[in-house]
């Protein structure tokens, strides 16, 4: 491979001659071959480019960098953000806990792809933009790195994971009302109980992604306090006056979103609670589907010798040995994801919970999971409403057989004969294999007309009017 | 010992003479030997004792419960609010998932009880109330154990959790007012860095708290909603009309606090996301007190071979073999309970998202972990705030030695000579070991008056301006 | 209350007056006002009990302590192994992270039972024995302390977590042997598969725990290392020549345990890798049991709406206010079982992963949590055993209900007519809501002869002969 | 993109003209867009590559293959382990739970390869090979992904994990004996305590490492045994008879690996033990070395204001700002890889946990989070050990420094003047200022001499001899 020679601090390193990244970036490549290349998340990536751009921004209004220097650093960045420099980073999540390797890499990378931009050819000539006294000018690691996170983070919240939450409850209300009619039997402990609608068990899995989202949007506003401005430390060292509040602007007007700078930048170096609390709401939604996935699943098994009491979509073969099977397989995709943000949410916190003094160095692990929890679920939520629950129908046979035979239609009696003498019918119709309602004539207790009028399994979905 | 005789529907149990439980508690206290006994927490016994009465008063004033039985299971469920009955009160959390039989122990409870307070003796004659029929009218465990549990959750926060780290954040931040000028090295990776003061580190702490609070506040929205009026399934079969909103005035006008009925009981019984989500913030707040509670240990480390920049008040000796030891006790105490809710916040969410239909059955297990949860920070926050927030003291000759020595304050110069030559500078003076400035001038890169100027550490701890 | 005056080197205390603790232990009762008192477990003061008589006889073995008062200080430690004086042992688990003020707990109450046993009155003249110098002889907190978790932890893995853990696992083998020929429809994806006998699904169940048997097995090597004789650091400061071995010759000697000196004793301060690896096969059998609980609740899910396929015993009326409900609580009670020791398993691993330098400070919160999963595992295996998996019988009219209707019974045509032939009879039977065997005759694929003989779903449950 | 039509049971999907997969792949990738695509572990697919192969030669051996189809499929499988295919499985972990999409994609490109290794031209013509009825031959996904695990996670360990984590302790070890003079001042609660040599302290380190080898090792034998041959349900049905001890002798002979087949085939289908029990191992290493890469990133802090007693080598520079920084970067990814090992540990756990009956379906998300852990642990071991801990020297003057001022020598008077008197000497240093001597005399309780006789800290770093 060709190589040209770029110059750190520490002396000299052999970087491929075509890659725009420099001497940092290629000592981290070398010191780091820690699982699969380019593990960092183009998320943060894209993120850098919004961020550099507007702290040239920043600085060219605060008047510490030239106009001209501003316009080239932010014609390398709109590229960066455009994903067409992909390709130059290759860095993974397991580098410097601060993330600084990939700050450089952004810095390198805008430097000598201004420098071409600016009519220069790589690795020769004087570049009229250097990485840190210009690309980092007004910022260290520490501030860019998380900026970076809560960008990225929101993003991905509102452009996939809330959109995709949101389909599917719209669709499993929608459901809820389709089927608000039919009456089926209910299941606690598993075990047969009283009568509800199927709308109605479905209007509790809206509430539950309903209650989700409230609880994630209400993370979005710690999220969009910005670091940025804080600098080394926090102190906001080698910034000019009024630096974070500006940058924090031109970063809210370059990605259309309501970022501004954080209130105390000591705790946004330091911990990084914004995310923890966030992924909190993104477990607390993995929890909320992991039930409605495996409802879901149970509701279709069968379909002869399970429950059977609604039609999911087929959408592949199911087997490979056994011909003519359909499974569930957009719930056990689903669940999966569940399994995975439950984990995710393990490492989030220890990660958040190691910071040492003005930094907390567990920034690319953190956000890493964060950004892939925020994905899958919303990944996660189109293909189960797509392909699963968009297509759910009632089995209406089947419904009727399990309703007809329960036993637990005898709790209508309680208010009219009293709890005892109902469990005795109950009781009764079960040891004998028989009807309630032949086990309470039987038993005396009640008319066949009393039995008709108060054992209806359609009035017992409500409360009594 | 002595027993008597008491029946339910599946025959007839031995029960101690003395006790007010019947066959239904005694039942469960032989089939569930798991763990010790009476590991239901009293708290969850209170909350029935409020939400029975609030059932009695709402049967009575909707008509379907006479006024003298309403009086008397009040009566009954004023002294289990007081405690007086806690031993009455024999099982375990290990028990049925939906918490029957801890619904069932306090309907036996208050039916015995009321006889007795009626003038009756203790396993004769009629009882003038009836478990089920009375004591449970309008009820089912299913509704009536997860109000218990919002009861039981959303008065620990209120009365213990939210008082706690509230005290402690006010010490905090009050400590960041006192040391606001108290300018020291930073530190980033452990390793020194640019200079902050010990109030603004201090801040973050605070700042991390108040954020944790907010989030934790936002989660009682979603505790604050009652499952009660649902009773077995969710549909509020076998209660009056306009029972589920009734009885939740009454609990609120009972506890004092802002209850009201849930929008949807659906997901009130099937899912315990309020739960979740409510523990979720409290891990949160874990996650920021490990954080700070390491940091101040670090901080207080030595005496003479850690970094010794604070002093922690001495408040038993430290070792059974180190005359004169002193730990961070309090600092160890806290860490410690910081990894309980860690683990905690698994469990929660692992029984939370193991619901099945209609019901989830890891009720009580959710309820134990999150009071323990609660409970355990109010008080360590409490504990720590006493014994070691609110005695912090700067070690000011530390302090100062620590940033006369460092190498970081070098950093001021970036903007004046240009991080090559800054870095250059601080790789001499750390190779030869001598001083900055020694180092500086001998490079030449600028002048004794100069490097005065410039690297200043108390001008260091702010924008430039 | 009455109280007494006693010192350390801090100072003056006062002391409960009938308590034989003394100023370290009442300084921690008042410094950890931390959730319910005496939470640090019972099993840790009888190990220290056996661990601080075990001293005293090496001590005298190694001629640095005089008979007599080994024989003093031994009377005392029998009592406390004997769980006579379990109410002088009230601090909490949320102490000092070495367990100091507990060791010290211990020395303070043996010194002045001693002096009592001895003749003399609690709080008047000299004691005989002193808590430091000669009940601590040769020990720190640093080293007792994990020896008392190694000794607590094995003992309740050996008496209590083990027997259980087995008891269950040759149910289930008896079962699976009783079940062999039960033919059954198969179940994956939670869809109708091929048939298998009960007795073959049992015998999975058999399994898995065997597995976590032998994991769980081949921890107690670690476990039996113990690191007394270490003292401060782990150098062993203090210690006579030949102490660590001889110590633990008289641990394993009192408990009857094979416990032995660890040949690191750093790696026995500063990590607790053993509870940390012993917990983990814990975990293991949770997840186990987990599956196993779910399994057995599904199956013997209905008994008319779900799968019916097994009986369990009916231990308890199941509802409040559905009569003649009986519900799968064994289950349950275990299923809850199992999420708490995942959850605790976060903590243990987390409080694990925190030591700093000579000595992890989380150690109290460790051996808690390790306890009360080991015993939770133990008793709730041998309630589940006796109360649920012993009384298990199968369903016969429902399995077979199942299985002749199953439409996968097709898969044994594959090896005869191929996977796409086989495919399109199923699919058509599952169409028309007709019997495979009327599907394929009309498709003409096979004739009613061979379906017979190739569609025997007895034949189905071994490999081809 | 230029298509072909490929069919399956459920009828015809457009594929890319030039892959080798064929109608049930293209369905996944259609129905599963979640996350980046190809997320299947390409050790996975070689692990497919090994058992079809293994398959062919079984089921020839046991003559229901003809040796020409055997010949075929295997030169396919071999393309496929040599990673020539590996453009040829697009799928994702967030598919069908039982992975059968990902063994239908190897049935797939195996057969349309086979077509064309024949002579064939992809998409037209008869393929002499059925990718259900050949190469699937005697199998099911049930059993197949199962294999694929097991090979797939003894390989990783094999060839990553276990040499990493040894080279690292075996450097561990050597450092330890390098420095095993070297005494400097121990630190029990980050506190100053009795003092050690910097070699027994870097032995504790290398004795957790091969505590954790041999737990880890001991997890072997379960991940040995192979699924193959349960086929669908576990029975083995369509397979001949003595397949499965068979087809594990091929795959132990082409791996060069210790398989055989799995006594108990329900529970290698149902359950992910062995799974669980493995990466239980990789969390307690996990554990291990997040306490070790803590403490050289403590001991190597500041390097003027923090403890700094040893060197660590310097990689890269620490910081875009603060010119002349160096991090301890190697720490931070081990110890961010050890947030993630934890993270998936509750990953796999809870989707251990998950199984129903016959089949767990969450087997793509235990593996792919296995695999990671296992990678990221063997290359992080790696990087840190040639990074840092290879390098790793005392730093002489600082650690004289320390343990000459330390407070904590005075314990070695312990056993000369008692606990009390030499806490007091302790004290009155500390209060003072001055050295433990000056204290010493000044009290009167030794003589100068004594005092030099009995403070030693080389003596005081083993046991009384």
């Amino acid at each position: 491979m060709d190589y040209r020679i770029e110059k750190d601090t520490m002396g000299e390193v052999k970087v491929p001659a075509e890659k725009y990244w420099a001497a940092q970036t290629q000592r981290s490549v070398m010191n780091f071959p820690i699982g699969p290349s380019g593990s960092m998340p183009l998320e943060i990536v894209q993120a850098f480019g919004y961020l550099k751009k507007a702290a040239a921004y920043a600085n060219e209004e605060l008047e510490v960098l030239p106009a001209e220097k501003r316009d080239l650093i932010a014609k390398a960045c709109d590229e960066i953000i455009e994903g067409k420099l992909n390709d130059q980073f290759p860095l993974v999540v397991w580098q410097t806990g601060s993330g600084t390797q990939s700050n450089m890499n952004c810095n390198e990378v805008v430097a000598n792809r201004s420098h071409v931009i600016n009519g220069g050819k790589l690795g020769e000539g004087e570049r009229p933009i250097h990485p840190n006294d210009d690309v980092n000018k007004s910022q260290s690691s520490n501030d860019t790195f998380p900026t970076a996170m809560h960008i990225a983070a929101y993003k991905m919240l509102i452009e996939k994971t809330i959109p995709g939450v949101e389909k599917l409850r719209d669709t499993l209300q929608k459901k809820s009302e389709e089927m608000i009619e039919v009456v089926k039997i209910g299941r606690t402990h598993l075990m047969d109980a009283t009568p509800l609608t199927l709308g109605q068990e479905f209007s509790g899995y809206a509430a539950q992604l309903t209650h989700g989202l409230r609880a994630l949007k209400s993370t979005l506003e710690h999220l969009s306090e910005l670091a940025l401005g804080g600098t080394a430390v926090g102190t906001g060292l080698n910034t000019p006056k009024g630096y974070d509040v500006t940058v924090a602007k031109f970063i809210a007007q370059f990605t259309g979103l309501p970022f501004k700078t954080a209130p105390n930048k000591f705790e946004s170096l330091a911990a990084h609670d914004a995310i923890v609390e966030s992924h909190g709401a993104l477990k607390q939604i993995a929890v909320s589907l992991m039930k409605i996935a495996n409802d879901i699943r149970l509701l279709a098994s069968g379909p002869r010798s399970g429950i059977g009491e609604i039609l999911i979509p087929e959408n592949e073969p199911g087997s490979s040995i056994m011909p003519g099977k359909v499974n569930p397989t957009q719930a056990e995709a689903m669940t999966m994801v569940c399994t995975q943000v439950m984990g995710n949410d393990t490492t989030i916190s220890v990660a958040g919970s190691n910071g040492h003094f003005e930094l907390n160095v567990f920034k690319p692990v953190m956000i890493y999971n964060f950004l892939q929890s925020a994905e899958l679920i919303g990944d996660a939520c189109v293909a189960f409403n797509d392909n699963c629950a968009a297509g759910i129908k009632p089995n209406h046979d089947r419904i009727k057989m399990h309703l007809d035979n329960s036993l637990m239609l005898v709790t209508a009696l309680n208010t009219h004969i009293g709890y005892y003498k109902a469990a005795e019918i109950a009781k009764k119709a079960h040891k004998e294999g028989t009807t309630l309602k032949d086990a309470a004539l039987e038993l005396g207790y009640l008319t066949a007309e009393e039995f008709d009028n108060w054992v209806d399994p359609s009035k017992m979905t409500g409360s009594l009017d």
